[in-house]
């Protein structure tokens, strides 16, 4: 069994791990971190919420119970000496200095934006992109690390990569614009989206994040050298709002392609994406990289977010588009905690456990 | 006064129209009309609940006085015989059989979608497309009327015509690509959209919406001739999508110009958009067609659907885009049951009174 | 195996009829019928809105592919000769001549309320009040049918009975005052709650409900004699609301006890209400009657509502009580189209199987 | 004109004191104060987000012009010499220290708990217990301050106790037993409710609320003495949760009355209670106390937190209740951010400059 650490394990995108990890056939919890305030409770202790004496545990899924007792350390403490991977889940501000810490020893799968724009960094969706991962051997070598860090891309990012994925590798993609109704778990809860500013109403901004997905989405798709990865060279533009929804992310997607592409043939290979080798044998990889659903009133985020564990893109209403150059215009929803967090994390050390880079 | 008659004054755009016509300067309710259930009852009969003695008013404002008392007649029995003008409020087949009913003695202004894409019917948005009007001429002539059909657009085409007018009269349109986040509101109440199906979800399809959007947009900043109007050349592909909220529609608009047109450009024209000589000392028009805001987290169709009572369009987020050739990409927010509905329709009744077509 | 007939199997409680149906060991569905409209159809072709060609299933569970190709048939005509059992998911109207046709040969279980209040049929909730069910005996004999009729509570009954009873037993109930938020799902969709009526709001008045809850919970809770109950003498008072949830009632419950009753003893009855012998080995049963959570935050219904299953009611917040006598306080949630419609279903007919009432 | 100062002005109802005080005839603000934070900046710098420039303005109305280029002071800096009245919009921890402190110099209306429960300190509403304001003359010279503190009650408190008022005049109030169905609004922006937390939930416990519900409904429709009020003899009974509704608080009331009460001399008696000369002539005093809707299904929080411009209490559902002795029941919808905080503060401070307690 592999031997994992959870950084910030009493937030919400930690407690998704704790989930995603539960009874996992390959790796095991042995130690969790959270910021100095929580070291040295239990984990029980440390999401009970001392005034009423309510735990604060904010997942669907009951709480593990397995990780109730164990001792909480403080995430600059933690110790990787007998540890194989490390999971952050942090926001941007500590994750860069404390994922080189982790990784000088050992590699760290992170859900945080720290590194994802390096050179040397690659951004890993299983069944997208399996074949950056060698970049992760100059990343070590360069910084003299033995481990190394490897984000999984902005949840809004995710689904986008995965859908596009397909459409590349037949047509080109040539241009996407995207238009994203983003859930409010994507936000977190400190305090995250208020119920007072999201009742009855839409908010048409999430900073930083049109700039997170044109960037990771190019990167994602890009091609792979000895050193660095080369973005894919087609513009990326949208506009990221938030609704209310709790979870799963709809995006509403306009792509031209580089070779002409009808609606029959870009459903086609959307649905023969299966993700292939890449993926093929992972605990949690989906049954379905995406599912096309021809009903035009789907997907929608509360009937579909869940479709394969959360870990299947669910697409609909592809149609022709006429402003783009060989136009088609699609809808997709993506579970933005699941394979767009917590469990997309998971899914790549699979396959870098599968594939030796973790061992 | 111009008399004037509501049909389908039991519904919720008929009672808009009793709100937007009370106490109006220039016009008056002199008719009510409904479907053959409701006639010979008093209003106040007409939208009483029987079993439970409840009022059936759906206006955030109060209901109508003045009009609770006045009888309501059958819409295909009404007599036009001492009216000047029609205001429609009807589903689009009835429209069919009885809009050219009245039409063939008095003025209708419509907001049903029956007669929007003929050739002599003009879609009219004052302050947008106030010459498109020469056109009721032609089609009184050529059918014999000695009144005529006027609709409004649909209530997503408003707000999204509004904002690209300036844009097309400064620098062309060259195409158009949206995304809407559609108020509830937009679907009416029969059942309209149900609570079970809209709570913590986004539906992505409303049938018909998406091209009705692209045709009236085209045909409202067309060019007018004797007998017809020559859509604007542009293209314009829709995405759109229904989302919790009761009322303001939200939209993501990606712009192509055919001159170079930077945001500050695209901010100016946009603020400086008027409506001129067309609305200028109309009693509904708004005190700006166009607000745009500098805050990046607006417009939101909760604190910006009321602006100017409802018949400002609100514009924030403008940007650079850089996948269209000469991009721009902004957020728009619209009322879609004030300017997009009732109060746009009586705003187009004022226009066509002030230039003689209604007396 | 029983054979049962799913009547009323287009709607949304005839579909978790068939979830709650699929793969039961006891139970399997031979007949699926609906109204005459539906009649003729495959189940697929039924469900299928034949504008859109998407499927109208409204479960979150995905659609029961045993059904799809059965044949609908319509109510009036449902030939029970060869079945064990009807489950009915019908109106109330429909069910005052449809349920005495099919009684006629064959035990039918009612989610209607038109027979609830008759002095020989019983309203089963298994754990609750199993011996009601001896009254089926009595209503045999005298309206000389083959089956009988017996109907589950009103959802709003279900979880206040259940809370009750343990109490009640223990204590003696001397009145209890409750105000119910209720879920939107348990008006249907035929419109059921309108979510332009609903969103940032509270409607407080749901026709019918409190009479409901006030009789039921007097006679789930009374004694049953050789031909008749007699309601429980305590008093019952309710104001029944919507909220906008989409399932899972919540009710804030005010009761007087006939016994002193302290907070500890009422949570000691409360955890120790298994339900017993009634329930015990039946396949839907819950594994707990009553969940008693000691966060004050506690229960909410998304989170609390499908606690086993859909089928335990989770209370919490149980306080003393100033104003009533030997007064208790406490806030329940309970699943109310799980416990509270089919499944509750299917748990009386698996009691009724294992008494020998249905074979 | 009474020159005022507004402590906690960057706030929620710090703002909302400023729209209720725009273009006040007999008040005009000349200081605002806050935290040290804003301590320094213009009005407009403080309410600035800094890194999207955007205005943290909270309320539906618009900015208010007037506020904008004042200078914003610590509010323990606060200088009171030139003051005649503090309106507190302020937590109860620093109201503790502060508020004694301006009270020394000038009569302090408060929003904060921190001394509605001590002796000599009325809690008011105009209409309700006007008579309780001679206490501050006993409160002034016990504490040898030239000011006093008044506050206003829970926002929750204030529906209730204003409903009430009319029945315990007729016919002497026995117990009370209430639940609350509670907006958003109440638990403010720091961060209040989260979208997570409330969306699709309710959340049935709100720390402390119940308690002051329960004892400041007593002291309000207490009586008053020399030196204290004697509290109102009936007992009250709470549970206080929490939906998904921006503004407006509904409660579900069930009443006891010493002498017997029908439901049409309850209605009457409300219908009648016109707040009299305590509030004749008050520039925001509402047009009705009490309005009471036959329609069985209001009131609703969005469609009556508005009556009279958020100044009346709206009352529903009617009707006799069997539990209690002589019992009545109903549903009420109070503002909670208008009547139930800033704008009834405003309304208390107008009471006591009218009495001469404040010139």
């Amino acid at each position: 069994m592999i031997r994992a650490a959870v950084v910030g394990a009493t937030g919400i995108v930690g407690q998704q791990f704790l989930v995603a990890l539960k009874n996992h056939p390959w790796i095991e919890v042995r130690s969790l971190a959270a910021s100095e305030r929580s070291a040295g409770q239990s984990y029980r202790q440390a999401i009970t919420d001392p005034s009423s004496g309510a735990l604060r545990w904010f997942c669907d899924e009951p709480p593990v119970d397995e990780a109730m007792e164990m001792p909480v350390v403080n995430a600059a403490d933690l110790d990787v000496g007998d540890l194989d991977v490390v999971f952050t889940a942090i926001e941007s501000d500590p994750a860069k200095s404390l994922e080189p810490l982790y990784a000088a020893d050992v590699p760290v799968i992170s859900t945080a934006s720290a590194f994802r724009y390096e050179d040397d960094v690659p951004i890993l969706i299983p069944g997208v992109n399996a074949s950056h991962a060698r970049l992760l051997e100059t990343q070590r070598k360069r910084r003299g690390w033995k481990g190394f860090i490897t984000p999984i891309p902005n949840c809004t990012t995710c689904g986008l990569a995965i859908t596009l994925k397909p459409l590349h590798q037949a047509f080109g993609i040539d241009s996407v614009i995207m238009t994203s109704l983003q859930a409010m778990s994507g936000a977190g809860r400190s305090p995250g989206v208020i119920g007072l500013d999201i009742l009855d109403n839409v908010i048409p901004f999430i900073p930083g994040e049109e700039d997170k997905v044109e960037k990771e989405t190019q990167k994602l798709l890009g091609q792979v050298s000895a050193d660095s990865i080369l973005p894919a060279a087609f513009k990326v533009s949208c506009t990221c709002t938030r609704v209310a929804v709790l979870e799963g992310h709809t995006e509403a997607v306009f792509a031209s392609t580089q070779q002409p592409c009808d609606v029959d043939s870009a459903v086609k290979v959307m649905r023969e994406f299966t993700g292939g080798d890449d993926i093929a044998g992972l605990p949690s990889a989906p049954q379905h990289m995406i599912l096309v659903n021809d009903d035009p009133f789907r997907p929608q985020p509360r009937l579909d977010r869940d479709n394969d564990g959360g870990m299947a893109t669910t697409v609909g209403r592809v149609r022709q588009e006429s402003v783009l150059e060989n136009g088609i215009k699609y809808v997709l929803v993506s579970h933005n905690t699941k394979m767009g967090a917590a469990r997309g994390a998971v899914l790549v050390a699979e396959m870098l456990m599968r594939d030796g880079y973790i061992a």
